[in-house]
């Protein structure tokens, strides 16, 4: 299917308890950072219209949790995994991801596989440490839920292939449309909600906003690399600091590690920022992202043009695509220049068709028939209504490997061939036995 | 893609003059019959929203043509073709398609292919007598149409394959949707609205309800084989009129030939009826019908079981995928005895899980985000709108089918091949040579 692994959500319905009209039980089985980020705002609108969540998560978890004024269930079950080592365990990744140098492909691909096996243990032990814990199944099973949402990247259920979790879903949403999707064949039963999380901008901070507005007719230009990466190299800070102190606008970075030393007058760090109120800015001109999901979306609904300095995971393959689209310069994080940096600015801010393509993109995101975040509850709700979407399931998907390239079909018919073969060449050597039998009768009378 | 033919709308995209927010002028290349039918629900609706709508049809058309209230213009131009010539020709296809004897596949398929290449002449023609006509042509061009909708059954534009046509179409319409269709792989620009014309049952015709009325707690069985067929042989009208007249239930039978024999006093022939407002009628109990995609519909909409007869095009099809959903038992018109046709209605009347099939497509048609004529009318207006739907256009449509199917890749890295083992081969030809010279040349010493 070519699906990428980072943007991929899954809905399991697990029993048959929801009446129409009434409202469901949800079970949530989530994975950290950017995924839970994206999917909360999912939860909150099931529990808005009425909808009873609970998501299922460990103690040891970093991101999920309570938070606000949100009505969404937790249920938290004890692990003896840690908290830190949990969070070390990512950080490790993710810099092992990021700036391991990519030209040794083999010491690189063994490295990242080495840290695929360390997470996939440890999300092993939270599986584990929910389905042993008797107390919190017998509670899990008296609840009754109507369906799982869970996120295929932390997969739990014994050793899986991705062809079987497939199979096994009524219903799959994936976080991208064909704003930047290249368009290919997709089945029934994939929804692309690429794009849900993004609303309107709320008004700034007081303080930010005065800072905004300081910018004049320049504007600003935003900077974060994502709820994952928090810290860089001092030399690589110092770099950047220096492209973006010498551009007309201001910048509103997203950083929490040492002030580097050339950092300009015209560049506030901020250790938060609301970044979609900053992206829906009337000021904004620009914004260098990382190229997640979450961020590339937020601008794209906004209009935003991108500089993009993907670092791990599908940020590369989603800055590709909006490069593809016109809308965004892409920077390597290894042979990085301050030039390099400062020119792929001055491209999207002053080459207008960045900015068109990147409002191309923008309309064609904010003008569908049904929003994206309706269309994924929807389906939700349908799975609950009608017990599943058996309607949409190919049926190809309860085939073996063998069954669906029709290697038996295959078998049979090629040993039909043989035998019919072998019967052939049986009957002509016999014919020609008795051929020469004759002849040699014929020689002796 | 595996498309029914007889299942497709396009739409083209042809010049840009449509406003956001504005009305749009929609030019229409319609084809006969059940097609008409059905695509007209489409622009009455477009009619309805404050579209400008003309529909480009020739003097012979049969159905299409100005009918009722409605305010869609016609543009009617001369052809040296007549409407009788048309109908028969139709007529004359329909009757080979469907009394033709199967068994003798080479007959059946020439006489077949004959019929369609009469229909291409035909149309061929209508399409000549409009390009060539100059006076329509300088209207239309000055009419300034933001988007061309036509049925892909009847194309005009030079010879051209499906493919080339599929290429140029912004967006296709599919007149089907997945309470029909087996799940399979699809591509994004593709809209599947099955069912866009089925809407709530109007009250019946006073005597028409006084009929339906009397059959009690029996109810009754509709019956009609679509806008095409309309004369039977005596015989088959003898062999199902007297299937007909040994079932409880009242039955209304859409007929305008000679009244049967063995017509019983609980059949009554009609030369039209409001088949949605019957079907949709609480007394319903069974539908018998060709399979057309119209009828195919309305019977899911309104949860009716179906008897079906198919005779021709895609109602064998959409019949066996009634059968396989549960919702069906399928006749062949060549064998149908008596019998099979009672037992068929008792099995389907008697038998609760096909009510219960018919009743989940129902359900699964009518839940549903968006309404089907609503999406639809939504990605007309968007490609107004957005001047096409580009990013729904899959890359692969611009390649040659060599190049789809890699072959210029393949041909190339099959050359590589060709020259490395020839100048290898080269080389162990010149060094054996060499070795057999230096060999001879020792001897010789």
């Amino acid at each position: 299917m070519g699906m990428k692994w980072a943007s991929i959500l899954v809905l399991i319905q697990i029993s048959c308890y929801f009446i129409s009209g009434d409202c469901g039980k949800v079970l949530v089985w989530p994975t950290e950072y950017s995924h839970w980020i994206n999917l909360k705002t999912i939860l909150d609108e099931l529990v808005q219209r009425g909808h009873e969540v609970t998501v299922l998560t460990s103690s040891a978890s970093i991101l999920v949790g309570p938070n606000g004024s949100s009505t969404i269930k937790f249920e938290v079950y004890p692990t003896s995994v840690t908290k830190d080592y949990f969070k070390n365990l990512f950080m490790k990744w993710i810099t092992r991801w990021t700036y391991l140098p990519r030209d040794t492909f083999w010491t690189y691909f063994s490295e990242l596989q080495e840290s695929l096996r360390e997470y996939s243990d440890c999300t092993k032990k939270f599986c584990e440490d929910a389905v042993l814990n008797k107390k919190l199944m017998t509670k899990l099973q008296e609840s009754k839920f109507d369906l799982v949402l869970a996120d295929a990247v932390g997969p739990c259920g014994r050793p899986t292939t991705m062809y079987e979790l497939m199979g096994k879903a009524e219903m799959w949403f994936i976080r991208t449309y064909w704003d930047l999707e290249f368009p290919r064949p997709l089945l029934p039963h994939f929804e692309f909600i690429g794009g849900f999380h993004c609303k309107p901008a709320k008004p700034l901070p007081k303080e930010m906003e005065e800072f905004v507005q300081s910018s004049g007719e320049y504007g600003i230009v935003v900077f974060t690399l994502g709820s994952m990466v928090s810290n860089m190299t001092e030399e690589m800070t110092n770099l950047i600091a220096s492209a973006l102190a010498q551009i007309p606008q201001k910048v509103l970075w997203r950083f929490s590690g040492k002030k580097p030393d050339t950092l300009g007058p015209n560049t506030q760090l901020y250790k938060w920022i609301p970044q979609n109120d900053i992206l829906g800015h009337p000021k904004t001109k620009a914004f260098i992202t990382h190229g997640g999901a979450n961020g590339i979306y937020e601008a794209i609904y906004h209009g935003i043009p991108m500089v993009g300095l993907p670092l791990f995971g599908d940020q590369f393959d989603n800055i590709a695509h909006m490069k593809a689209r016109g809308a965004a310069v892409s920077l390597d994080i290894f042979t990085l220049t301050s030039t390099d940096l400062l020119n792929a600015l001055k491209t999207v801010i002053n080459d207008p068709s960045y900015k068109e393509n990147a409002m191309k993109l923008s309309r064609i995101n904010r003008d569908q028939p049904v929003k994206p975040l309706d269309r994924a509850v929807f389906w939700i709700e349908f799975i609950m209504r009608h017990k599943g979407a058996k309607h949409l399931r190919p049926a190809a998907l309860n085939l073996t490997w063998a069954q669906y390239h029709s290697l038996d079909v295959i078998g049979f018919l090629l040993a039909c061939a043989a035998i019919v073969t072998f019967l052939i060449m049986k009957c002509c050597l016999l014919g020609c036995q008795k051929f020469v039998k004759t002849g040699k009768k014929e020689k002796r009378q």
